[in-house]
């Protein structure tokens, strides 16, 4: 009844076989019928590789050839596409993703550390080949936000796009936001649940987060990946008492990567910091391991795309439908437009800024403490619209004093802050989270 | 510094100059150098048509060749893509339509009617002629909900679509709420603000929606579009007392389309339908004119994408986003497969469907009318889960009664309304709803 089987078969080698790869591996069998209809011709795995062989992975490997060499995945020739599955910004990931493209071969990866990292070289490696290099499941697990921005917002200029990247930050949040429980109990919870990894900190220090950021950022606004020049901040340092305080002004906290080109001049802003979300804003019910991104373009207004963000099931169907895109001959500029007509970008100063700025500082309990804070403020130029001493007291005979200023240039904030350095009563750095707007 | 004045323009025909017409003329130019990169060449008009060319439509239309056949459009020899703005299912945007693919040309339209009644004819007279057929702008505006089931949820088998695709009812329903006024009411304001058309009957009778749901279910399903199986139920009759008892049990109402082959056989449910919405959903913080679809896939788990469902712009970015999608060469069926490939899928039995069900009477005042609706459920085997007698009196000396049933098959559900039939207590034919599950 269809003409899938008139095609000749898209032949892909699969290195890395650990979570996602045992997902894209049942995906592909289960879905096999469907999957060849809509490509127009079968997805066919001729080759496999991984670290280690005689792992079990809940998926019988007997039946496709095994390569003990991953690099000569990439020279193989019955292979079409390499689906590089196996992790890191480096190493072996990025020696068969050079590989695979100068052997003229596609390239589909779920690895946002290296595309964050070697995203330009890549790309640029893949236009001279003519062959095609696909992330989608770099960036927010099963949803098609990559595909979102190139294509279905693709008529827009885009003057903001942000959201909720990290699953393991939104899931610990949006827990603790409801146990009332604090950071470091709900990481354990989480890893004793496999939402956080054994070692967390590329999740909670917030660089997962950037990666992803960096990479939509680019095809957003037409602009090279620039991991440097963002700023980062993680949410290790959140309390109960933040996420107290927040709810008692309507607000939620999530750990948003916001990339914009709102403020003053050319340049781009990336930045990834907790917010605090207003109760009525969509981010802000997104809990669990969800993730959820708005892109806000000039004709489109304002679209969201929200769904799960890891896990090996959304994982394959973003890696997979990569495949049927390289199997219908779609293929489209991975960073929407060719590297050469990427802009580099300057880094926005976010000194001029407008924000509402959350800010809690840890101090000693003993007089005239909140007289030395308020007159930093003051003498800053930063007007306070509400402020709160907890009357619990932290360990060490320590209290927190949360406030929230008026709108106004970040500067004013940083001199603020700078005014404040040193002082003997602020114990530790203070928590600085902007109100997303 | 880029490719895109290398590569010939795409040269499209603009049919029909309304709001959507305009906006479109509006994006290509306000956004010409961007979608010139993205698409990898320049987006240029040769040719519009529309009845009244000397209507001010807020455009400078002088620079664009007029024509005054529309007819005519599909025939000149320097357009490569016909844009049908027209709207209607039949008449001159049907026969344009086929014009323009029978000569071979890529046909990118936003009228849901013609698609719903047309679109098998359509797309088989498109792949005849190997020229590209789309419509993104079609359903749900701004969103690209249509390219991200056929592309970015293409690698899974879809169980269930559903969401709000009329974002007339979804404000008013949402207006309704938030004010506690009458569907009447909101109504005329809806038509003052332009939110509803001046005969607002194809929204809120649902057909509307029952059209945008045909076609994605048929992509979603790999079936053949099937208007004719779907059951459409408007908001017409829901009143604010109705809004208020769903209040009060957690949920708000929403119009909600859905499809899904969840129930018995191998059928193909498709319904649009009032329903109850619990509040924790996504759907129920949905407000105004926006809409939203969820899509649930077998590996991708639940996606949700939302944003703007009409207006000029949204829809503008829609249609030119199939533009730019043509000009880079994508051409995938525009039902995910090849229409021969589409199955004819029976009509799912919604009898055997569990659904809990909200039912609201509107009876005289007198005694036993309660043991009336009581002992028909009873004898229909519906099981009652709450029931709200409203003490306020209606017009008439009538007063409602709400109920929600259990679970159950919704046969038991149009038994005990069959036993009912003819009561001289019930004064007009019940309401029902279901609970969004």
């Amino acid at each position: 009844m269809t003409a899938s089987h008139d095609k000749p078969p898209l032949r892909i080698a699969l290195a890395g076989l650990g979570t996602v790869g045992g997902g894209v591996i049942r995906l592909l069998e289960t879905n096999a019928g469907l999957i060849a209809r809509r490509a127009g011709r079968p997805i066919e795995i001729v080759a496999v590789c991984a670290r280690d062989r005689n792992k079990d992975r809940g998926v019988d490997l007997s039946r496709y050839p095994w390569e003990d060499d991953m690099a000569l995945l990439a020279e193989r020739e019955d292979v079409d596409v390499v689906v590089e599955l196996v992790g890191g910004a480096d190493g072996p990931a990025l020696a068969l993703a050079r590989r695979a493209l100068a052997a003229g071969k596609g390239l589909v990866t779920a690895n946002k550390a290296m595309i964050a990292h070697h995203g330009m070289e890549l790309a640029s490696a893949a236009e001279s080949a003519g062959a095609p290099l696909k992330f989608e499941a770099a960036v927010a697990g099963g949803i098609p936000v990559i595909k979102g921005l190139r294509e279905g917002a693709a008529a827009n200029a885009v003057s903001r796009v942000y959201g909720i990247l990290n699953g393991t930050c939104n899931y610990i949040l949006s827990t603790m936001e409801k146990s009332g429980r604090d950071f470091g109990d709900v990481l354990g919870e989480a890893q004793a649940l496999g939402y956080a990894e054994a070692d967390p900190s590329f999740d909670i220090e917030g660089v997962d987060a950037a990666h992803k950021l960096a990479i939509i950022s680019a095809i957003a606004f037409g602009s090279r990946v620039d991991l440097e020049a963002m700023e980062i901040d993680g949410i290790t340092r959140i309390r109960s008492a933040d996420i107290a305080q927040a709810a008692a002004l309507g607000y939620v906290i999530r750990l948003i990567g916001i990339a914009d080109r709102d403020g003053e001049g050319d340049g781009l802003f990336q930045r990834v910091q907790p917010c605090l979300v207003p109760r009525s804003h969509p981010l802000a019910s997104v809990d669990g391991p969800t993730n959820a991104v708005v892109v806000e373009g000039n004709f489109s207004g304002r679209l969201l795309f929200q769904g799960a963000g890891a896990g090996d099931g959304p994982t394959a169907s973003a890696v997979v439908a990569d495949l049927i895109d390289i199997a219908r001959g779609v293929d489209t500029p991975p960073f929407s437009v060719p590297v050469s007509a990427l802009e580099t970008l300057p880094a926005a100063d976010p000194g001029h800024r407008l924000s509402s700025t959350y800010l809690r500082f840890t101090v000693t309990d003993r007089p005239g403490v909140l007289a030395e804070i308020t007159a930093a403020m003051r003498d800053a130029g930063v007007s306070i619209e509400s402020l709160i001493q907890h009357g619990r007291h932290e360990e060490g005979g320590e209290v927190l004093v949360a406030m929230v200023t008026h709108e106004g240039p970040e500067s004013g904030v940083a001199r603020a802050l700078a005014l404040l350095e040193g002082s003997a009563s602020v114990v530790e750095p203070p928590l600085v989270m902007r109100l997303l707007g």
